[in-house]
C-alpha cells in the first residue's frame, strides 16, 4: 500500500490493475523556433516561409494553439521555458542556470551544493582577453588539476564539458546560491569579484569561497605545462575559470514520481541533458548523429522513436532555430527550418499510429531582435484522440487559430496527461 | 554602477552601452469606448456603427485582441483600469481616487497624506441643495480661506481644480485612508458624517478630523464674502466642501524606474493627469486644443506626436466617449467616435514610420447601461515588427477573432516592452 505522503505527491492516476495500456508521447521542442513577420521574407516569419509538409501535417491532423512559455510577456530563458513546458513551474524549481548545467555534464551533485557554469578563459591581470581560450578542445588535464581542492570547508569540484566549458561544484554546509558572476561576458572587461546579492551569511561565505578558489585556480592553471605548451604553440593559455548562472543544487520530483511515465531525452546542450537528468530521464545518445544539423535532426527522431519501445514519454530537443535567430540570419533560420522539417516525417507516422505528438518552441528569437523574445510560440498537439481544428499550417499566426487558444507552458503536460488518458481526477 | 537594489527593482533590460536605439510608442486610451450591440445601430456597436478609417488602418497593420482592464468579469473604473494598463497592477497600487486626483490638480502630497476630491457645493440646514454650487467657476479665494488649517495635530490643505472640484490633503501622523465620503452623491441627501470603514484608530481619528474640518469649512465658508455676493446675485452659495474618495498617498515608482522609459502624458482630465504625475510622467500641455472633440483629439495628437522628439513613451487620453456612454446616447457616441478617427489619421502615419500605436480603452460603458460595464475592449498593437492578423476592422467583435486572444489590463506594458525589445530576460 502507498503511503499517504507518495499519493499525495503523484499527479498522475495510477493504472487500473496496472496493465491498462495507454497511449506514447514525443514532445519536441525546436529551441527558439518563433520569430515575427520579416520584409525580407515577404513579410512572413521564417516558419511561415519555410517549406514544412511535416509540421503542415502535423497541424492539420492536430489541435493548434499558441503557447506562452512562461506566461503573458515573459521573456524567458530556455532553461525556465523547459521546466515549465516539462511541468515544473520555474518559480518553484528553477535556483539558476548552473545546477542545470552542470548536470548536464554529469557533475555529481546533492541537495546543498551549489553549481555554476564555467568557460575556461585567458586572463592577464584581471583582464579578460579570451572568454573561451582560443577555443580550448581539451581540458582533461587541466581540470584534473584543479580538483578535490578544499578551502575554509567548502570542497570544490571542477566536471569537464565539451571546449572550453566546464562547471564548478561547491560542496559544504551553509553555502547559498545567491550569488553574482566573476564573467564579464564581454572580452576587454576585468574579472567580475563574486559578491552576495541577497546580502546573507551564506550568500557571503559562498561569494568568499569562489573568489579565493578562482585565485588559486589562476595560480594552478598559470603554471601549468599544458599552458606552457600553448604559450610556446602561440595559443592563449586557458589560464581562469570564469563561474556565472551560479544556484543550489534544485529539489526536484523525478518525471516518473510526476506523472508515473517512463521518460527518455534526446538532446544535446548540456542544458537540456541536465534538466532531464535532474528529473530522472533517461538521457539517450543517438547513434549516427554527425552533427550536422539535418542528420542530426533525422538520428534524433530515428532515435526518439526507438526509445519509446522502452519508454512512456521521450522528450526531444533540437537546436538552431535559436542560433541562428541570435545571429539574425532569418535566410538561414528559414533554410534551418526546411531541413529539420525533413527528419520530422517520422512523428507525422507516429502520430497517425496513434502516439501523442506534440511539438512546440521553448520562446521565439526574433531575428530582427537577435534575442529571445516574449512573443508566443506555436503548438501543436497530433496523433490519439484530439480535436483537431481548422488550422492546416504549423505557423505563428495560423497557429492563432487553434482550438487551443492562449496557453501557458505548464498546460503542456497537463494537456500530454489529458490526451493519453492519465490525468488525474479532481473531485469525484 | 547600479546597485544591487536598484538593478533588482527594474523591469526593463538594461540597454548595452546605454545608446542602442529602440522603437518609441504611443498608448491612447479612448475612454469608455467599449459599448454592445444596439438595436437602433443596426445591432452594431457605436464603434462598430462609426466610420473609422484610420482605426481600421491600425487594426489591418497591427495585431488585435480583446482586453479586460482589470481580469475577467471586473467592471472596473477609469482610475484602477489605467493603474493596470500601465503596468501597476490596482490591487498593489490603488488606494483611492482621491490622491489620484488631487495629484492631477497639483496638489503636493507626501507618503502618509490622505487625500480626497471635492466638490464645493450648496448646503442648507445638512441637506446637499446643489452638489457642484451652481457649477461656480471662480473659487480662489474661497480655497484661500481654507488653507493651513490645523486640527488636533492635522494639517488641511485645499487645492483648487477646474470649476466646482477641489482636493483635500491631510498632512500629520497616523492618518488612514480608510474613511467614507461626506458627499451623498446625491442632491437631497444629507451630508454624511465620515465614518471609519476599517475600524482602526488611524481611520477613526482621520474620520474624526475630516469631520471637525468640514464644520468649520461650513461656517467661513457660509460667511465668505464670494457667498454674500453669491446669494445676493441669487446663485447658490459654494458654503461647504463635500469630501469624498479619500485615500493614502500610494507609493509609485516611476515609470521610468519600472520600465527604463522617458514618459509624457497629454490628457486633459485630472485623474489621468494625476496617475501620470504620480509615475513622474511629463504632463504636456498641447496647445490648439479648443475643447470642442475634434479640435482636441488633433491637438493632442499633434502634441503627442511631437513630445515623442524628447520621450520615448507617450501616454494620449481622449475623454468623451464615456461620457456619452453614461448619457446613453449612441448616436452621439457614433459620431463621436468617427470624429475622433478622423484626427488619428497621425496615429497611422506613425505606425507606419515604425513607432509602435497601441490603441485600446479603459472600460466598456454601454449605452444600453449608461455605466461601466466588464465587457472587454478592443486592443491593436501596431508598427514595429507586430505579427499582423486577419482583423482589419477596430471593432469589438471584430478583434475577438485578433492574434492576441483575450488579454488583461497588466499585460499591455509588458507585451509593448517586449516588441520595442526592452523586456527583461526571466531565466538565462
Amino acid at each position: 500500500m502507498m503511503s499517504h505522503k507518495r499519493a499525495s505527491r503523484r499527479l498522475f492516476a495510477p493504472t487500473p490493475g496496472g496493465t491498462v495500456a495507454f497511449g506514447k508521447t514525443i514532445l519536441l521542442v525546436l529551441d527558439g523556433l518563433g520569430d515575427r513577420p520579416i520584409h525580407a521574407l515577404g513579410d512572413l516569419t521564417p516558419l511561415e516561409a519555410a517549406h514544412t509538409p511535416s509540421l503542415d501535417a502535423l497541424a492539420a491532423m492536430g489541435e493548434c494553439g499558441l503557447m506562452h512559455p512562461c506566461g503573458r510577456g515573459v521573456r524567458p530563458g530556455s532553461d525556465v521555458a523547459h521546466l515549465a513546458i516539462l511541468g515544473y513551474p520555474p518559480t518553484t524549481y528553477y535556483t539558476g542556470r548552473g545546477p542545470l548545467e552542470a548536470a548536464g555534464i554529469g557533475a555529481e551533485m546533492h541537495a546543498g551544493d551549489v553549481a555554476f557554469r564555467c568557460n575556461f578563459a585567458t586572463v592577464e591581470d584581471d583582464v579578460i582577453i579570451d572568454r573561451r581560450a582560443g577555443r580550448i578542445s581539451e581540458t582533461a588535464s587541466l581540470v584534473g588539476a584543479l580538483n578535490d581542492i578544499q578551502l575554509e570547508g567548502v570542497t570544490f569540484s571542477v566536471v569537464r564539458g565539451t571546449g572550453h566549458r566546464a562547471a564548478l561544484v561547491l560542496h559544504g554546509a551553509g553555502l547559498s546560491g545567491a550569488v553574482s558572476d566573476a564573467d564579464s561576458h564581454v572580452e576587454g572587461g576585468r574579472v567580475q569579484e563574486v559578491v552576495a546579492t541577497d546580502g546573507t551569511p551564506e550568500a557571503e561565505r559562498t561569494a568568499c569561497a569562489v573568489n579565493q578558489f578562482m585565485n588559486l585556480a589562476h595560480s594552478i592553471l598559470d603554471g601549468h605545462r599544458d599552458n606552457k605548451a600553448r604559450r610556446s604553440a602561440g595559443l592563449p593559455p586557458a589560464n581562469a575559470l570564469l563561474p556565472r548562472g551560479g544556484g543550489v543544487c534544485p529539489s526536484i520530483p523525478s518525471f516518473f514520481e510526476r506523472y508515473g511515465l517512463r521518460a527518455a531525452c534526446v538532446a544535446g546542450g548540456g542544458l537540456y541533458r541536465g534538466i532531464a537528468t535532474l528529473m530522472g530521464m533517461d538521457v539517450v545518445d543517438v547513434a549516427g548523429a554527425t552533427g550536422l544539423p539535418n542528420t542530426d535532426a533525422v538520428a534524433k527522431i530515428v532515435g526518439a522513436r526507438s526509445a519509446l519501445a522502452t519508454h512512456d514519454f521521450v522528450f526531444v530537443h533540437i537546436k538552431g532555430a535559436d542560433s541562428l535567430g541570435e545571429d539574425g540570419d532569418s535566410r538561414g533560420k528559414t533554410k534551418f527550418i526546411a531541413r529539420i522539417d525533413a527528419a520530422l516525417e517520422g512523428l507525422v507516422d507516429e502520430a497517425v499510429a496513434g502516439t501523442l505528438v506534440a511539438v512546440t518552441a521553448d520562446h521565439s528569437t526574433p531575428c530582427a531582435l537577435a534575442a529571445h523574445s516574449a512573443d508566443p510560440v506555436p503548438v501543436v498537439f497530433a496523433g490519439s484522440s484530439v480535436r483537431t481544428d481548422s488550422v492546416a499550417a504549423f505557423g505563428e499566426r495560423a497557429c492563432a487559430d487553434g482550438g487551443l487558444g492562449h496557453v501557458s507552458g505548464t498546460d503542456v503536460m497537463p494537456q500530454v496527461m489529458n490526451l493519453i488518458g492519465r490525468q488525474h481526477l479532481y473531485g469525484a
